[in-house]
């Protein structure tokens, strides 16, 4: 190992490996084109940060990692060997700024019966503008009824899969309509989520998240946020919130696991409010955690 | 070259080589793990069956392929270069099997802003069983409702996307149920498609597919079909079939660039008439196309 810092690292699950996984030149090619994450996306990902060498909310995100990956019928390697991999990539990267890895899961390549598995440890993008000046956000149509998860679960919502490709598209929307990121709404009025974030709203001392029941991902930023609530006296809860509800709200934030907190300043061009104390706490509380 | 025919052949596009492709070992890895074909399913592809070393239908899957990136706002390199890569992977190829070939194209390395495309062709797998014993199909929700391309052009419905993790799941319902394969319906009640194929049905001497307005894909061995129907005195058409129109037909087929026509001989268990002497003929018309 180089005692100089890599800007990127790189680990593939190896099961002939004696860890059971292997660091690799992050820039050199190492997926077949035959591989169904790349042909397919067949297959599950997380993604959390890394503060000063420690993965945050690990459990939460190897949880749901292993959710997704029962959803897709996906045999898991086992979560203590992810766990591993996560702590030596996290280890490599550098332990004085806020970094993110993405841990992934493929169905492997097509016909091998074998899955295929790595890890990617870099420096955090920097989101603090979106953190402290908030951002502007569309409304846009998942085209799902709010009960499709349990009437249809083939459609997989609920599992972070890696066919993202709608999810990238409603944020091209989104910037086409000059705003910066999109809530989806379901086909019957029901806020669910953003592509790549949890909906959070507050009214008076009332946190509130959109139910769990709905097409969305248990969001693993929103576990921590609820935490950091209790902490502060305020209440907190599950609900189906409307647009009209996130119009009155006393304040909307989408919560993901690296932007962490981002309020959210209009929807769909009309002013919401910003509360920056209690964003700057609550983004520090997010960015401090260790857990 | 070998002289020896590979069993697998894989071309990248370089826009550095002065082909503008190049060839690769389809053994190795190409593909970088930061790839967002690997990581979100964000990009496009197209397959299609080789005969005697002629691609079938390459045209009409251009023009898909480019209208599925134009939907991505995916920058195509130019279909003149596909379609050279195209036919030197061809030629590459066996020439007395049938053969297949996958084109894609993904948004490329995260950040890089430059698009990788890929060509990868192999023998076609064997699927004469279900041409000539018809398959068995179950019947799923897709969840959209059949106007939602109309209405939320995000959802990318009718670009053949990467995104492919939902058509997978579908298919793993349907031998769940003890079926060989799916049609998706909208959650209003019309027929859409199979998850890798086209709905084909016939009414006495009039052949139906659904309505190109639907989310669905612009099937292109349906062309093929309708100009086979035409030349057998039978009427052609699209409409919104409902899952009645289906038990009700006097023939049903899913149609598919490699399978060609697999006829439905059961639907949720009910049985489908199947007819033989017309579901051969059609077969072989596909088969020995060149167009």
């Amino acid at each position: 190992m180089s005692s100089r810092t890599p800007a990127d690292v790189l680990a593939i699950l190896d099961p002939r490996h004696p860890q059971g996984f292997d660091f690799a030149d992050p820039g050199r090619p190492a997926l077949s084109v035959l591989d169904l994450a790349a042909t397919r996306g067949d297959g599950v990902f997380e993604t959390f940060g890394v503060r000063s060498g420690h993965p945050q909310a690990l459990e939460a995100h190897l949880a749901r990692f292993e959710r997704s990956a029962a959803s897709l019928d996906l045999r898991t390697p086992p979560l203590d060997l992810w766990r591993r991999a996560v702590l030596a990539v996290g280890g490599r990267l550098a332990a004085d700024d806020f970094a993110v890895i993405k841990i992934v899961l493929s169905r492997g390549i097509e016909g091998a019966d074998e899955p295929t598995g790595w890890l990617h440890g870099r420096i955090a993008p920097d989101h603090s503008i979106a953190r402290t000046d908030g951002i502007d956000v569309a409304v846009l149509d998942r085209g799902y009824r709010h009960d499709v998860s349990s009437t249809s679960p083939w459609l997989l919502q609920g599992a972070k899969t890696l066919s993202y490709a709608v999810n990238t598209a409603a944020l091209r929307e989104a910037v086409r309509r000059g705003a910066d990121d999109a809530i989806f709404i379901s086909s019957d009025g029901v806020v669910l989520e953003g592509p790549t974030s949890t909906v959070l709203l507050r009214r008076g001392d009332h946190l509130l998240t959109p139910d769990l029941g709905l097409p969305i991902l248990d969001g693993t930023t929103q576990g921590s946020v609820f935490e950091f609530a209790t902490s502060r006296g305020l209440t907190t809860g599950f609900s189906h919130p409307t647009v009209a509800d996130l119009e009155h709200a006393d304040g909307v934030w989408l919560l993901s696991s690296v932007r962490l907190a981002a309020p959210v300043r209009s929807l769909d061009g009309r002013p919401i409010p910003v509360d920056r104390e209690f964003t700057d706490a609550l983004v520090a509380h997010l960015f401090e955690r260790r857990g």
